[in-house]
């Protein structure tokens, strides 16, 4: 199997630079890209949804990825929209008031990781999954490239 | 800030090679190391809240990681009983009847960061999460070392 490991434009790492022909009619030749902007895209969505509902809402578009040293896709965040997709916790006491010194918390990530797993991956035809309970922070500022680590922090390459 | 990227001897990749210091008294001088075997005592967590409750469970040890390419940690499983960790979907069918070539889920690890969500970093005191209505596989014969990826597999390296 012929595999590439290519910084996608939008700087996501992926196996195949998120290029996909699973889930279209592969009798066409065409293949899937990534939203060319996916937090504006996320932006124009949770608009629209929030207009439609009457509700304020913030809204993720996830896709899976591989991962370096871990078997196994997991749903990531690759556009956000109103909510802290990172949660910074540096400053905040522990159960012993330690203060915590390195913890931001890749929220955004987590909960797509946790619909991934009710969108599923095969024939099951779940695109939107209603995140309800959380306790996320509201945020116009934050989106998903806030999650996107620039190479020069990246301690792992 | 020194942070060193270190493999622990159990496989996982770590920044400071999973030594914390956070939510343990740090007047004593201690750190706070991961399981000898989490498989193992993973095992033994599930056996004992088993038969406490008389319910067949699945049970995952869960820690956060750092990522390379992303910034935030996330909730991961560094071990794993009576659950299918890493679901394999190759030769599934997808919406258009295409197969599926190369998806296998990281079920575990997408599970343990939905539950890394509800139990926080801070002091949250929520060591626990009960997840309930989710269909997993119950297997007795995979854990959480099926997750970690051997170099010589690990095209990202």
């Amino acid at each position: 199997m012929g595999v590439l490991i290519v910084e996608h434009k939008l700087g996501f790492i992926h196996a195949n630079a998120g290029i996909d022909r699973s889930n279209i009619d592969q009798s066409l030749n065409q293949v899937l890209l990534l939203p060319e902007d996916p937090d504006l895209s996320s932006d124009k969505l949770r608009s629209t949804i929030s207009k439609h509902f009457g509700k304020n809402i913030a809204l993720i578009i996830t896709d899976t990825m591989g991962r370096p040293f871990r078997n196994g896709i997991v749903g990531f965040a690759i556009g956000s929209s109103n909510l802290e997709s990172v949660v910074d916790e540096r400053g905040k006491q522990d159960i012993y008031g330690n203060i915590l010194k390195v913890t931001q918390i890749a929220v955004a990530d987590e909960l797509a990781a946790a619909a991934s797993l009710l969108m599923g991956q095969a024939d099951q035809k779940k695109p939107i999954v209603l995140i309800r309970g959380y306790k996320f922070n509201f945020s116009t500022s934050s989106n998903g490239k806030d999650l996107i680590r620039s190479e020069e922090e990246d301690l792992f390459r």
